[in-house]
């Protein structure tokens, strides 16, 4: 399994920063075994931190259009139960939710003990989309960081097991998934006329993800940037530093104290 | 696969309907490849489902303890995608929701369009377990089915696709079930005190789900009874019938009109 620690962040403009990985030595043959044995590692741990019922995780997955959050969802987590698993997509504000502060749609989809919640976007969204289309004065952008690190560091205090993806594509990748999903008459209905107008703002976006990237992370709620064009890859590095980082909890299943198991043993041999 | 029709509830007693099917013929190596086909057909229903964003879909799952609740949700739905399913269980109520309505904790996690909602336990325990307890008078009960009748009529007509499935077991497949939780360490966390104490009331709730039953099973928002002794006919069965409802619907993926698809392939041209 590949280290966590090689997807912290650098101070470089991601721009620079790899968007396909080396592979870590493995061939694609390898790699997708490799990725079949920790995708049921995955499932097991998520079943195991259910039945215990004491930790809660909260994965938040972000990158530009086109760079794969559905397809990790769909792969990264075929394997866990959808008993204990929640999606949550955060798409354009609806009315009700633009009437609260952009914290609060989120704030109410976290975990609750024993829970897996995938933020398919997020809060990051509030600063992205501001600080690209210059929406927001700066100083409100500045807030809204100081913000988001409040709240995290809030839910990690409080017990909250934090994943931060962002999943790393090169613009030449994102021309050729644009292309797929015109071409391919089944991948229409995820094509977004707006994802063409948003692709002119490319190297923007790259500069705003790289300075909050660097703003909010922090040890106990670090950012991984995942190199995204290769999308098995993508998919074994992904749950490579969930299953290495949620085996550290040491999940274990409840177990009844000697007394109670004697007295539901003997009501039980009643039974048969 | 097996016709729904014959899983309609007839006005017999539960006591006398079998919880072992016949297999319909097939051989336990058949029954499981051919569910391994379903289960996949079910996945790409769903995605479909999801992709269009049309229909709205709600699978209620009742039964007695260790009925097998929990393992339809992890196996029939296993090659579904979590983003447009979700798993709502209804347990004891919270305070919050004691202070409202029996119907207000359900009613709010119906699904939107597009969306597969699984009810772990609903609705139908606000009648199930007054009845067998005594907890009501006979007329609140009375009145409980007919709010039911009505609240399920109008999600239907405002466009839900409503399944309703009973897994039903005999009295001595639960008490198996029971062993086998406490003989096996990694069950205990599954294994709840008070199992013991409702078992008392078999005969009750055997009672009080054939009169429900009867009293809300309609054409369009049918009753399913499921014998649910063999688990690897139930998920049969129960993937069937899912299936088979939701081929009706004939779910489209959305597709471009050929103005739009001529523009953006002309975009998407510049790109590469």
């Amino acid at each position: 399994m590949i280290k966590e620690k090689s997807f912290y962040p650098t101070k470089k403009n991601l721009n620079k920063v790899p968007t396909l990985g080396d592979h870590n030595g493995l061939s694609k043959k390898d790699l997708k075994s490799d990725f079949a044995e920790i995708s049921e590692k995955l499932g097991d741990l998520q079943e195991l931190i259910f039945a215990e019922s004491k930790h809660k995780v909260l994965i938040i997955l972000q990158g530009l259009d086109t760079s794969g959050k559905d397809g990790t969802v769909k792969h990264v987590f075929a394997a866990t139960n959808p008993q204990g698993l929640r999606v949550a997509s955060f798409k354009r504000p609806t009315d009700l939710e633009a009437r609260h502060d952009y914290l609060w749609r989120v704030h109410s989809q976290t975990p609750e003990k024993g829970e897996f919640v995938i933020f398919n976007r997020s809060h990051y969204e509030d600063v992205i989309i501001p600080t690209v289309h210059q929406t927001l004065p700066r100083k409100h952008i500045a807030q809204r960081i100081e913000d988001i690190n409040a709240f995290e560091k809030m839910l990690v205090s409080e017990g909250m097991t934090l994943f931060k993806f962002f999943l790393h594509i090169s613009s030449h990748e994102q021309a050729l998934r644009l292309k797929a999903r015109i071409d391919n008459p089944k991948k229409h209905w995820k094509f977004e006329l707006s994802d063409l107008e948003e692709r002119k703002h490319w190297k923007s976006y790259q500069h705003a993800y790289t300075d909050i990237i660097q703003k909010t992370h922090h040890k106990d709620r670090p950012w991984n940037i995942i190199p995204a064009d290769d999308k098995d890859l993508r998919n074994y590095i992904i749950s490579s530093i969930l299953v290495e980082r949620l085996e550290k909890l040491k999940p274990k299943l409840p177990q009844f104290n000697k007394e109670t198991f004697a007295r539901i043993n003997k009501e039980i041999k009643k039974l048969l």
